[in-house]
């Protein structure tokens, strides 16, 4: 970053990023467009697609505006080649399939990747009005959640060890069976696993009522965002061999170190795929 | 109901006592009480079951003072018997696992059963700030959603086959093997399958986002509310085969009878347990 740029200046522009597109997402959510829309039978109209894509259009209009020289990674658009060497990463919905149903746990995720990690990650939830910000700076990282009008300080739980842990992953049908055993693995020490959550995992996690989430099959827009943030709130988030998974796969994101290395044991037995 | 207790009047009350679940449960949610607590080691203090039990004798105390000839059914604190013909039916906290996950998909459920059937249905999600109200009266069932000062009727979603339905369970290890075979139809030929949602997937269903919800081993203050809110909205909710669901056990929630009635054809060929 330059001196033009610091990290509290670009952390107002990820705000105004989420605006931009909860402007697009909000206005749709739960209307009879969505719930009229027969996908299956039809295929013609698809307002879930055009609301990523009119999101995350929206986005990039204000970056190519603000940080012309940055590079973009999203969901819809693809990316953007830059040469400050930071990249934006971005999915202007993610859970599309809770975002159909009606059910608020689907978010915005906004990142900024300064080439070594993610130095800004948003987890936004236009209908709850919550907004799960994370910075990283040496010695400097925090994390907030901001939610109509108050700001408060969030952190991991520390503590807890696996036999005294709440475990989330979105559905056991998006693991391969191999990565199943290692999950099952974790599911089975743990004491509370529940399901469905989207981005919102991550972000419970962030501010300490779960303690363990689990996924496989990631893009880098998926993960990027809730892993600056996690981290900025204390946590770790890696593969399930421990390597970095900025860039997407099998992600083991926990509320502390300790706890990391036990489901770490458990899942990176499993045979690779 | 007699001329002095309509049914408008007992609708009011049936707010008020969600109101006052909801300033038991609303300040203890996402507290550090919770979130540090560790019930698997200790078990000497356990708030969420307080909060429970406290939510629950606030409505009692209601209802004792307000309805002395009502019987009620709660989860907590058992069943008071009465002699009016009328029994209030509720659970103070719905959805515990996600109480203590910190994810807003928990409710207050509270129904009134008339001895034929649920009259009133009532889920409360405080955090959210919605509240879904079905009142059933023949000729005149009508469903509401009152949010943040806004009220608009609500009804379940019509015209879906069950290849275009979505359907919701709260998480797949809560049935049996036997039942699992049954979900598992059901899953296969439905377009989308979601997990983790307790009592909320219901008033997704009930407000026309959601076709179908299946559960297993339910208890009375579990579907009395959710059923009587399906019902005022438009929707059907019976047991695996058919039957009467009002005092629990396996339960199947549907959009419109076409789709129930498909949903119980694969359900209903499940040995029994």
């Amino acid at each position: 970053m330059t001196a033009a740029s610091s990290l509290d200046e670009l952390s107002r522009l990820a705000r105004a990023l989420a605006d931009a597109a909860a402007q697009v997402t909000l206005p749709r959510f739960r209307t009879a467009d969505l719930t009229t829309d027969d996908k299956g039978a039809a295929g013609l109209f698809d307002p879930v697609t055009a609301a990523d894509r009119e999101a995350e259009a929206a986005i990039r209009s204000i970056l190519q505006r603000e940080r012309p020289e940055d590079a973009i990674l999203g969901e819809e658009h693809g990316t953007t080649t830059g040469r400050s060497g930071l990249t934006w990463v971005i999915d202007p919905i993610d859970g599309t399939r809770a975002f159909i149903s009606g059910l608020p746990v689907w978010g915005t995720l906004i990142a900024l990747d300064d080439g070594t990690r993610g130095v800004i990650g948003i987890v936004d939830q236009p209908f709850t009005g919550e907004r799960f910000v994370g910075l990283n700076t040496p010695g400097a990282s925090h994390a907030v959640l901001e939610h109509r009008g108050a700001v408060r300080a969030i952190t991991t739980r520390r503590g807890r060890a696996l036999a005294d842990s709440t475990v989330f992953t979105t559905a056991p049908e998006l693991f391969t069976e191999t990565e199943r055993r290692g999950f099952d693995a974790v599911r089975g020490a743990a004491q509370l696993t529940r399901y469905g959550t989207d981005c919102y995992a991550y972000a419970l996690l962030a501010m300490g009522h779960v303690d363990l989430v689990i996924e496989a099959g990631l893009k880098a827009y998926d993960i990027a965002a809730p892993k600056a943030l996690i981290e900025a709130a204390g946590g770790i988030v890696t593969g399930w061999r421990g390597e970095d998974c900025r860039w997407g796969g099998r992600v083991l994101a926990a509320a502390h170190p300790a706890l990391h290395a036990e489901a770490l044991e458990l899942l990176s037995g499993i045979a690779p795929a």
